[in-house]
């Protein structure tokens, strides 16, 4: 598109999106500059501020803008519970069935030796010492159904039982091979109940 | 995804891209601020220099830097001709043949009355003072061969040939190195209309 530097590194950098190809990232382009600056802006103020601001909470690992997040300064939550997921979009799911009031902890992400992802980066030290507060006597783990959230529950599962904690898993209510944030919430809720 | 302010703007503003739904966005989000702040920074720094500094040129209406883009500037071509594309991308493409060194106007879009799209939109005022230069002396209609590049080529060429000047289109044919055998019956049928 057209001979301009600024451009084509717009289009470059649009590409680095997950899911972005080239073409894509050329329409994303020609459409915001033509037709809505507006939005280019917001985006880049957006991206900017997130930055910025976004840091990881002390005590669960999720994204949040203070040292702790909401869910973990909220002192009405069942503190003898730590359920552990892979994102905050599954933090998200499991929130919306209301049935469950302890609190979390968010791998933000999970095992997966063939994309170089290892204990370190989905916090495990870290999680390893929040679940040694002294007050936490169960951990659900409840991690996707797929074959690396499996490995990443049976690693986790190793470590916890080390401590002398009860380690529970999300019942197979879940539909094997499928991700937790499009599963429907009543099937999510009786997973929770008949958690083993 | 988790209870921040700025992620959930983030969210919002990745969804302001054409193509991108509430779960990309969600995805991309996440994947920027868990593993590539590098990206993220690079974007909306290239978002911010891009809106600052891509005009459209004055003479061809593409995307450019400087008052007019390197095209326009380039005094070996030949001014005697112009040729009326839809996007750079279209540009670029023609450049590509080889067979092409005259100038262009590039429409920047397509009359699209559905999507309230009109002639003030792709400049069509700008078209006729372009044409009127005096050293023209036929404009090629090269906007795509769908019903709404038809209109669009239709609509300039009214308003071209009022002008007195010459006015061509891109002849519908058979693509190289295809068999008849295997080209739809609709190119087959405009390749004998147009046959010279
Ligand atoms: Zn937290
Ligand atoms: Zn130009």
């Amino acid at each position: 598109m057209a001979d301009t530097h600024a451009l084509a590194t717009l289009v470059q950098a649009l590409k680095g999106l997950p899911g972005v190809g080239i073409k894509s990232a050329q329409r994303m382009a020609f459409q915001l500059l033509q037709n809505d600056r507006a939005t280019a802006r917001q985006l880049a103020a957006a991206l900017q501020n997130a930055v910025e601001k976004i840091q990881h909470c002390e005590c669960c690992h999720t994204f949040t803008e203070a040292e702790l997040c909401d869910t973990c300064l909220d002192l009405t939550r069942d503190r003898t519970l730590l359920c552990v997921i892979e994102t905050p979009a599954d933090q998200s799911a499991i929130e919306r069935t209301g049935t469950y009031r302890g609190l979390y902890f968010v791998l933000m992400g999970k095992l997966s030796p063939l994309d170089g992802i290892g204990p370190h980066d989905i916090g495990l030290a870290k999680l390893k010492k929040r679940v040694a507060d002294g007050v936490l006597t169960e951990v659900i783990l409840a991690t996707n159904f797929t074959a690396e959230g499996e490995a990443t529950a049976h690693v986790i599962s190793e470590m916890i039982r080390q401590q002398g904690l009860k380690v529970t898993r999300l019942a197979r209510g879940v539909p094997a091979g499928s991700e937790l944030e499009y599963v429907d919430l009543g099937t999510i809720a009786h997973a929770l109940v008949d958690r083993r």
